[in-house]
């Protein structure tokens, strides 16, 4: 097993993640967005091949392996965004993925995942640690880690949407607002946009990085934390790396409930004509929950678009 | 009333229109988009500010309107998409808009054409003659009529998204797969793209452009014609002008089913993660149904995104 973190990710890093990802993938569209006569923007990355942010860490630490490392095939950890991009990126560079994802999974990823080429193993959440998974099959099989949230290359990689975002606007954003999981996307922005103000948005309950970032450590999901649809946001605990980068450098962290995320749904499905998923709403839901302030010079990631049919259905039919 | 049928419109006003409709809006996405193993394109119309490519043709038309005609007003009359293209150009450039919608058409339209500051006027569907209301209130008020599909300037500004596409490209499209109400955009992008295979795609029952052009004259809608869920695509007739262009250049027309149509909203759903109304994804629908031929040049125009909330999310829920 190849540790991963063994160097802190940089600017410059970014900057470089930046570059490869743009060779590969064109620019997601940064369109205007009226939020309660504001123009501000969102960043559009449900518009990835693989519906997600993700493609991009995925994309810059697999393409940064070295030949032996490549030959080893990877091992991912995901519920399901994660394990897509780390899918697209192996097929693409014909490396061997293996992914350990829950078994309650949302289909769709599960599907597209395969489709991609990658072996899925199961686990049983929340009874078997995922971690534990991973380092087992690592054990038998060798690879290389390609953790979802706790890499310097992943983190690097996801920055390079704060790139991207500056270079369409002109000018560094004022605020980024970012659907935050792990906090990779959000440690990436950090670096990536140096002088924009950095606001992670996690469910209630599961804002693992707001409460690290509060208490100076990391914390523990409680295990009687409430359910959240945002499937995509839930890991138990944040890693060092994530709490490292963002604490001297991100607002305190923003909580959404399920139905903040479902008006945003709504939202985007009327006024954007994007299908985004839960997960992939939250920064939409905490901005048009007045959590968040914006001005014309402020980027909404819209993280991911995997969204389960029946679920999005009963959201878009309702009005709560 | 002014008549705006006066002339042929060009592909020199193409050209133009592309670069006054560059000028305010940036170009819609080309999507790769995966069609059976083909990688073929899909030209994002839905993420035009009114969510529909409506849009261009109206800027187009107005923003060509001397200072007397735009002191006059504009009437249009539009199931929707014309009508929000038409009073998003109006209000940004200071002119008053009627718009006479059916009485029936999605309230997400009426409400947004509204919520743009445009009149408007219903008329009862089928009973009425629209263009008659249209004419009586010209006559009224006086003002310019802004025909849907049936101006020159509609047709040039239509045409547009074919400029856009070829430059995106970085080679002329091989086919154009465009969904067809009165033949508007079919026309424009047959004058846009001088070297594209065309294909007009339209409802069954409703393939007014097909029928005449397999006719050599105008054809009427039948009084029992079959009910559609494309309300964006069901004119009664098209026009001569229409006619004329595309009957030389365009292929034979194509129609598809309900059904088909529902499989493309899905498709676009999972696949693309984009919001396609029903008649925004006819032409998807005749890719999917393997009724038009693609290759890796091949564009598809995704139209609309302007869904009915139930509607669309009984179409995601189900299977057929």
């Amino acid at each position: 097993m190849i540790q991963n973190d063994v160097r802190m990710p940089t600017n410059e890093g970014v900057q470089a993640a930046a570059a490869a990802v743009a060779a590969i993938l064109p620019s997601t569209p940064l369109l205007p967005v009226d939020i309660g006569g504001v123009q501000a923007w969102v960043k559009a990355e449900v518009l990835q091949p693989v519906g997600a942010f993700k493609i991009r860490g995925a994309w810059w630490r697999l393409v940064s392996m070295t030949p032996d490392e490549r030959a080893g095939g990877v091992v991912a950890v995901s519920s399901g965004n994660h394990a897509q991009g780390v899918a697209w990126a192996a097929r693409r560079l014909g490396i061997r993925a293996t992914i350990v994802m829950p078994h309650d999974a949302p289909a769709v990823k599960l599907a597209n995942t395969k489709a991609m080429g990658a072996e899925v193993v199961l686990y049983q959440r929340p009874q078997e640690d995922r971690d534990a998974v991973a380092a087992t099959l690592i054990e038998q099989r060798g690879g290389t880690l390609v953790h979802a949230f706790g890499d310097p290359w992943v983190i690097e990689g996801q920055g390079s949407a704060a790139i991207e975002a500056t270079a369409q606007l002109g000018r560094e954003p004022s605020r980024i607002i970012a659907c935050c999981g792990g906090g990779g996307l959000a440690a990436g922005l950090a670096l990536g946009a140096p002088g924009s103000k950095i606001y992670p948005v996690e469910p209630v309950g599961w804002d693992m990085v707001g409460q690290a970032m509060a208490a100076g450590a990391l914390v523990h999901a409680a295990p009687d934390a409430p359910k959240t649809i945002c499937d995509a946001l839930q890991p138990n605990v944040t890693k060092s790396l994530n709490l490292a980068l963002l604490q001297t450098r991100a607002e305190p962290g923003v909580a959404v409930t399920d139905d903040e995320v479902r008006a945003a749904q709504r939202f985007a499905f009327a006024n954007l004509r994007l299908v985004v998923e839960p997960g992939g709403a939250a920064a939409l839901a905490a901005v048009l929950a007045g959590k968040v302030p914006v001005d014309e010079n402020t980027v909404i990631m819209l993280t991911g678009g995997n969204a389960d049919p029946a679920a999005y259905a009963a959201t878009i039919a309702s009005d709560a």
